[in-house]
C-alpha cells in the first residue's frame, strides 16, 4: 500500500474530533447533550435567503465568474461602504466559504516555509490551511487575564524574522470574542509599515459586536492599503454556514490577480450559496437588530452564570459568540472527555472544546474550554447548570 | 508593497485567460461569438433537482458532515453499485467539485516536490492543483495520430523515478475524449502494483460514453484497491457544474481518513448543492439517454464536419464532450486570437482553447486547439462554417 503523505500525517485534527465518539455514545444512551462546541448558530437564515432558492429560475444551474456573480460583488460594494470603507468590485472575490479566502491568502501571499505571526489562542482550522499550504504558523501568546488583548507589540516585534511574510489577527476573535480597539489597530499599522509585510484579518464577525463597541475593519486603516487583506464570510452574518460563500478583499492589485490564478483552477465558488448570500444583502435591519440583542442576552446571561461558578473565570468577549473560560481542572481535554464520558444531570451533559485545540504553543491552554453560545437561553441555562453539577464530583479538579 | 508568493508567481494562467478581452471586444461590436472553449453544457440542470430547491423546507442553512451529507453518501452507493461496483458510504467523500476531490488528493497522498505521471495534453488545471499543492506534473506524450491512446508502458516506466508517488489519468479524457480500453487499465494496473504507486482518475465524464464502449473505472481493477482514487463530479453528470460538488471515492481507508483531515479544516462542501445533487441521483434513464443521444449527434457532426475541411484533422472522440483538432496553423495560439481579433463571418466568430496549455512540453499541440460540442447542431453548424471560412484566409496558414 503507498503511504499517505508526511504533510497529511501532520495535518492536525479537530480539537473536538476524539470526543465525537464520546458524544455519539451519550447520545445512544439517549443523554441530551448541549453542544457549546461548535459554531453553528441556531439562528435562521433570513427569509430572502430562503425564498432566492424557492423562487429559483433557472434552467441551468452553471459556473459563475471565477471571482464570484459580478451583480453580487457590485451589491457587497454598497454593503462594505455601509461598513464605513469604499471598495471596488474588483478587489472582491467571492470563495467558497471564508475557509477557502484564507487558504487562497496564503497561497498568494507566503511560499512554503514563510512564516505567519498568529495571536493565539487563535481558530484552530488556521493551522491546518496552514499545513497545507507548508507554511508556518508563529504565535504570540494573549491570556484570559488581559481579556486576550493583543499582545504587547514587542512579543510581536521579537518573533519578526527573514521568514516573516504577514501578521494574521482574527477580529472580533474566535475563540476568545475579543474585539481590538483603534489603539490596537494603530500599533499593528505602524509594525506592517515598518517591516512591509502583510496584515490579514480574519472579519468573519464584525457584525456580532456589543456594548456599543465599533469594529474596526483593516480596510480603514490609512497607509498600508496594500499590506491588507480581509477575509469575510456570509456564514455567520446571515447564519447561512452551509451556503459555503465567503470573500478575500483587498486593494492590493496583485494580490487579487494572485488570488484569482488560484481560484480560476477550481473554476467558481458555489452558485446556488451565491444567489442566496446576494439575496440575504436585503436583510432588512431588524433581522440583525434582533439577532444581536439575542446573541447579547445570551452572553451577558452566560458569562454571569459561568462566573458565578467556583473557580471558573471568564472575562467578558465584546464580540463574535465565543468565549473562553478558565476551569478548576488540570486538563481540561480529560474534563470535556470525561463529562460526556462518565457524566449527566437530569440527563444532559455538556460538549465544550479545550481550549489547548486554539493554542500552537504546547502546554497552554490546558485548563481553559472554548464556549459558544449558539444556544437560546433556557438549554444555555441547562448547559452551565450541567456544568456546575459536573464540576462538583469532577475527580481531578485543581481547587 | 510586500511581495506575492513565489507560487503565485507560477500559478499557470487558464489557456483561454489571453483570449478574453478580444472576445470581449468582439462581443461589444455585436459579433456573435460560439464558445467552443468552455465545458459548460447547455443541457438543463434535471427538474428533480430544481425541484429540490423550490421546495427546500430549512430554516437554519447549516454547515453538514466534512465528508457530506450521511443520506447522499448512502445513495451515492447505490449509484456507483449500478455503475458496476461496490462502495461503502465511508468511502466516499463529497468535495466542492471535482477540483477540490483532486487538491485533496494530491495533498493527502503527495508531499511537496513529488512527482505525478500524467498523459498529456491533459485537463490544464491540473498544471494549477499541483502548483498550488507544490507537486510536479511529468507529462508522458499521447499524440493525435493514435488517437491519443494511452502512451507505451515503456514510455511511461521510463519517467518512473524515487519521486513518482502516483499515475494521474482522465477517463473519459478532457481535452481528447479519449476513453481508455480494458487492456490499457490492466497496463497501468501492472504498473501501479510493480511500483507500489498510485493511480488517481479523473472519471467525472464517465456517463459520456459513445458507440457502446464500456467506461471502466479504476474503481473495478481488482488487486490495487489501496492503490486507486477516483475523483468525481455531478458537474457533466447532471449539468450542474455550478452545485459545486464532486466527490472522492477509494477504498484506501488511510486516504480517506487523512483527506478527511484537510476537509475538516474548510468544515464542508456547500449544503444546497448537495441538496440539489441528491435530489439529482433520481433523475430518470430517459434523461441520460436524450443527453447521450444529443452529445452523441453532435460529435458525429462536428468530427464529420471537421474534418472536410482542407488541412484539419480530428479524432473520433468515444467519450465526454471534447476533441482535439490539428489545424492548418504554425501556431493555433496566434490562431485564436486571430479569429477573435480580426475575423468575423456574417457576423460570427468562434472562441476555442489553443492546445498548447494543456501540454506541458514546451512547443507541443501548437497547431492544435480543443473544441468542446457543448452546442446545439445549428450553433455548431454556423461555429464550424465560421471556422473554415477563418482558415481560407487566415494569413500564417501552414499549408
Amino acid at each position: 500500500m503507498p503511504n499517505i503523505s508526511q504533510r497529511g500525517e501532520q495535518m492536525p485534527e479537530s480539537p473536538i474530533r476524539r470526543l465525537v465518539p464520546y458524544a455519539e455514545k451519550a447520545k445512544s444512551k439517549g443523554v441530551t447533550i448541549y453542544h457549546l462546541n461548535i459554531g453553528q448558530p441556531d439562528i435562521k437564515t433570513p427569509e430572502t435567503a430562503m425564498n432566492a432558492m424557492r423562487n429559483i429560475n433557472l434552467d441551468v444551474i452553471s459556473y459563475s465568474h471565477s471571482a464570484g456573480i459580478e451583480s453580487y460583488r457590485e451589491n457587497l460594494t454598497k454593503y462594505y461602504q455601509s461598513a464605513g470603507f469604499d471598495i471596488d468590485k474588483d478587489q472582491i472575490m467571492v470563495t467558497t466559504g471564508g475557509s477557502e479566502a484564507i487558504s487562497l491568502t496564503f497561497l498568494s501571499c507566503m511560499d512554503a516555509g514563510d512564516e505567519v505571526i498568529v495571536p493565539e489562542p487563535f481558530y484552530a482550522n488556521y493551522n491546518g490551511f496552514a499545513t497545507a499550504a507548508g507554511i508556518k504558523v508563529v504565535p504570540v501568546i494573549s491570556n484570559i487575564e488581559t481579556s486576550f488583548a493583543l499582545p504587547p507589540v514587542s512579543e510581536i516585534e521579537k518573533m519578526i524574522g527573514p521568514k516573516t511574510k504577514a501578521i494574521f489577527i482574527c477580529n472580533p476573535n474566535n475563540p476568545t470574542g475579543y474585539l481590538y480597539s483603534k489603539d490596537e489597530l494603530e500599533q499593528l499599522r505602524q509594525l506592517v509599515l515598518k517591516y512591509n509585510i502583510y496584515l490579514f484579518a480574519d472579519e468573519v464577525y464584525s457584525e456580532f459586536c456589543y456594548d456599543g463597541e465599533p469594529h474596526i475593519s483593516v480596510m480603514t486603516l490609512k497607509g498600508i492599503e496594500n499590506n491588507t487583506v480581509m477575509i469575510d464570510s456570509v456564514s455567520k452574518r446571515y447564519s447561512g454556514c452551509g451556503l459555503r460563500i465567503g470573500m478575500l478583499v483587498s486593494k492590493n492589485k496583485n494580490v487579487i490577480d494572485t488570488a484569482l490564478k488560484f481560484a480560476q483552477a477550481r473554476l467558481s465558488p458555489p452558485s446556488l450559496g451565491q444567489i442566496a448570500a446576494e439575496a440575504s444583502l436585503a436583510t432588512p435591519d431588524s433581522y440583525f437588530l434582533n439577532v444581536h440583542n439575542e446573541y447579547k442576552k445570551r452572553r451577558d446571561f452566560l458569562v454571569k452564570e459561568l462566573n458565578s461558578i467556583p473557580g471558573v473565570y471568564t472575562p467578558t468577549p465584546k464580540g463574535a459568540f465565543y468565549t473562553v473560560a478558565r476551569l478548576p481542572v488540570e486538563d481540561s481535554e480529560d474534563f470535556c472527555e470525561w463529562i460526556l464520558r462518565d457524566f449527566s444531570y437530569k440527563n444532559q451533559t455538556v460538549m465544550m472544546a479545550p481550549a489547548a485545540g486554539f493554542y500552537s504553543t504546547p502546554g497552554k491552554g490546558k485548563n481553559e474550554v472554548r464556549i459558544a453560545y449558539v444556544l437560546n437561553i433556557k438549554d444555555l441555562g441547562n448547559a452551565v447548570e450541567t456544568l456546575k453539577k459536573a464540576l462538583e464530583i469532577y475527580p481531578r479538579k485543581t481547587e
